[in-house]
């Protein structure tokens, strides 16, 4: 799109405001530099096996376009919580490791064919590389904590993974339900997505000897953040184009997988469309023009900008979960990512 | 058979002593009765989980017919090194947890149809949700071992898991290699069967506050174990019926998995057979006729009775490492589990 990756322009749904602000992550980033840095390579170091699929697979996935959104947030939050080593490097690796695990078994639960702009890794390496290259990554983010010595976020992140786990078999035996419900859907993305980013970031102030509140405050930070990321992602599913999504728009309506502007949009359009939802989504049978029909019903029942408002509502009680610490660059660079995940509209 | 579950005779290939001597491990399974029993709570309560397929999927794998070796071997190596308490039981779930995980990933990706003499759970659930609820119990093994307390079992069993997912890599993209050598196989089944073995009684000592030299004793001796009932397994594919394999005869062969027994005999067979197992093996064109005739390859070039020899002489080795730890109850059955290994000859 020629912008710039980085800085795009805010649409405060929430507050209705409609004067765009410029959003950007270049202080963040440029704080977190050397952090994300040592990341990185500890992220090519482990990766690394004598059994080479592992690598090439990994990097495929790993390498290049990678946000590393979540292991950022365990350095930022390290930081902001005083951290004074570079433990918190490790252990926002785990992380990386986790989340890309997760992608792995996801794309092979899901079929899907593109992940991160590129080729889906079950579709060249096959299915079974996937699940097994996963279990790997699984493994050595497990291995990575045990460095720190820190049991306490052992605890954490190994909570997360079993709740991620729970939400992805919530969402695969209910996704397809007509009658799926708000709450069963913010069940499942909280756990599928928000625990991660709750895990990473109060991780990240555990490894650096924050109080318990402070701790708590960077849960619902990250939990929040990780439910307005979501749902823009769920958003940009019916509004977005393929290079901002890293995937192609329609996949999850194609997948018949009921996100909150889908479930709005049935709830709104109620006995008039329920003969064309049970055919796409219940049924999964599609036309080609299906899409688009449903793209038109989810902005005109005001689906989508009902899950805008959410989202900015999260992204707005994310930077107030900050409270608890001081003002400062961290605490900036942190509230200034929670804009951003509600700023990425194409 | 009629035979009761634990006691069949030794065929000891190794010694090529002939006269069968009696094993069972009634000694080893009262010995461990009340821990076992405990372990058994734990296993159940820990695969509860309020979305309903975890615990039903869980239930149809680790329910009934399961063996226990490995949480068993957890458990008598924490009591041969004197453990007091019962961390060693929390230990000991953790490592069936991982056991369970790996082996329903392992039926997805080889798309087994038989598991523990059932239908493979992914048959009945989908391959997506076996996948998953493999995720859920990896990481609830973990939440297990943070509860002990113990980073040293932890980073054990953390390398254990990373170590077997590189094995089942590389057993994916080279058994159907016709080229496989011992030397690659053994690699593979150190891997992806010894290594949980090891760690499952190396974690038992550490918990139980063993010297180095006892731990390094009791992770030879589950290297050693594990070696010789997977060379048992393999060969029992080639000799064995369904109900002592938990799984259909010829399941290796039909796959086109080299295991020892095969390895051997295509070996042995050289040019004189070499078309047929390009055809079996390279290029799974298979009538039903094939497999007997692979088993009587198997049994006339004397793989078979070699792979056993082999098994035999792993099980001696296994019970030689236990000479760190003075003589008594818990070393005499794991002892005879050393020979019990090698006894499961249909």
């Amino acid at each position: 799109m020629g912008r710039p990756k980085w800085s795009i322009f805010v649409v405060d749904a929430a507050a209705a405001d409609t004067r765009a602000k410029p959003v950007n992550l270049d202080h963040l980033l440029k704080l977190a530099g050397p952090d994300m840095a040592g990341v990185d390579s500890l992220i090519r170091d482990r990766m690394q096996s004598p059994v080479s699929v592992i690598p090439a697979l990994a990097e495929h996935l790993i390498g290049g376009s990678a946000k590393r959104l979540r292991p950022l947030l365990t350095v930022a939050a390290a930081r902001l919580a005083g951290a004074k080593d570079d433990g918190c490097r490790k252990l926002a690796a785990a992380v990386e490791f986790i989340h890309t695990a997760t992608l792995l078994h996801d794309d092979v639960v899901d079929s899907s064919e593109l992940r991160r702009g590129k080729v889906a890794a079950h579709l060249i390496w096959g299915a079974p590389s996937s699940v097994l290259v996963g279990d790997f990554l699984f493994a050595r983010a497990f291995e990575l904590m045990v460095e720190t010595g820190s049991m306490s976020a052992l605890e954490i992140l190994a909570r997360a993974s079993r709740v991620i786990a729970e939400g992805e078999v919530l969402q695969l035996t209910r996704a397809h339900d007509l009658d799926l419900d708000e709450a069963v859907y913010l069940q499942i993305i909280k756990a599928k997505t928000a625990e991660l980013f709750a895990a990473a970031a109060e991780a990240g102030g555990v490894c650096a000897g924050a109080t318990s509140d402070q701790c708590r405050g960077l849960r619902q930070y990250g939990q929040d953040l990780g439910l307005a990321f979501q749902l823009v992602d769920d958003s940009l599913d019916y509004s977005g184009a393929s290079e901002t999504l890293g995937k192609n728009p329609g996949d999850d309506f194609r997948e018949g997988k009921a996100t909150l502007p889908l479930i709005l949009a049935i709830i709104r359009t109620g006995e008039a469309e329920r003969a064309f939802w049970l055919r796409t989504i219940d049924a999964l049978e599609q036309t080609d023009a299906d899409f688009e029909r449903a793209r038109q019903l989810v902005r005109e029942t005001g689906a989508l900008d009902s899950t805008l408002k959410a989202a900015a509502g999260y992204a707005a009680s994310a930077k107030a979960a900050l409270a608890v610490f001081p003002t400062g660059a961290w605490r900036t660079a942190l509230e200034d990512l929670a804009d951003f995940a509600v700023a990425r509209l194409a």
